[in-house]
């Protein structure tokens, strides 16, 4: 273990590994979700878990673009999925690949920057991160609830490879 | 900012201060819940919210002293609550207590060290406290859903002082 290792609680390449394998989880509720019901299921007057994914893919992709690249990026939470399940992947999927070739690309001086996200929210590039991997975890959880309302055994919250 | 702050993507002080506004957030959320409905109200089978708080506070306090000790903590998930929130309230700060006194003792060079959490959770003492904070905000979003579910608005989710 280098020194520089040791002064870091945490490395980008270990961020990186934490948020893909919580995005490896999410992709799993996805896919767990019956066909129709993840367009329609909703809990007292939330969205339904289609909707919580195209915010979490609005935010993803372009908030890591907008660090590395330093322009300001656009919040757009909605596209065309013709309520099918697999438009959802393949954006998914897509950005996973944005996040593998973005991430390690923030120099590690870069952290403590400020920075105002998507042009409205005021924070660090780490609080920043911290903030879209949270909001993701929090979205996930509710679409853990919708699919036990459901009748269906979401994936374990543990299993992050 | 010193040479080793930049060095950091994120720092003990950092790490603490991030964990207590999510315990803040979900401190509001108990609150948040008409007294009687945290101990009663579920969805799909699920736990109640106070299951889930008396797990959070399980963790928590005895997690960061058995890093800090070294000693193996036990996995206490129950304790008499008398159906009474004041009672949740009331452990919750002494945890908040227990971290503010215990997360400052983590050494730098600890944090990716092996351990094994409660005797049985393999990791590393950084991604062991990343899975307690993950697991916080997972439950406590179920939490969100239960609150809706009830007719409750909840707490912003991004404000966390």
């Amino acid at each position: 273990m280098s020194e520089q290792k040791i002064n870091e609680v945490i490395t980008t390449a270990e961020l990186l590994k934490h948020w893909q394998g919580h995005r490896n989880l999410t992709r799993r509720v996805i896919e767990a979700f019956p066909e129709e019901t993840i367009f329609s299921h909703r809990i007292g007057g939330m969205r339904c878990f289609a909707d919580m994914v195209m915010e979490l893919l609005a935010i993803a992709g372009p908030g890591v673009m907008e660090i590395v690249n330093g322009s300001q990026a656009t919040l757009n939470e909605h596209f065309e999925h013709q309520n099918q399940k697999a438009l959802l992947l393949e954006k998914w999927d897509e950005s996973t690949e944005i996040l593998n070739a973005y991430v390690p690309k923030i120099l590690k001086d870069q952290f403590h920057n400020p920075i105002k996200a998507f042009g409205q929210y005021d924070g660090t590039v780490l609080s920043t991160i911290l903030y879209y991997i949270d909001n993701e975890i929090h979205h996930r959880a509710q679409g853990y609830v919708y699919l036990r309302d459901l009748g269906v055994e979401p994936p374990a919250f543990w299993d992050r490879p």
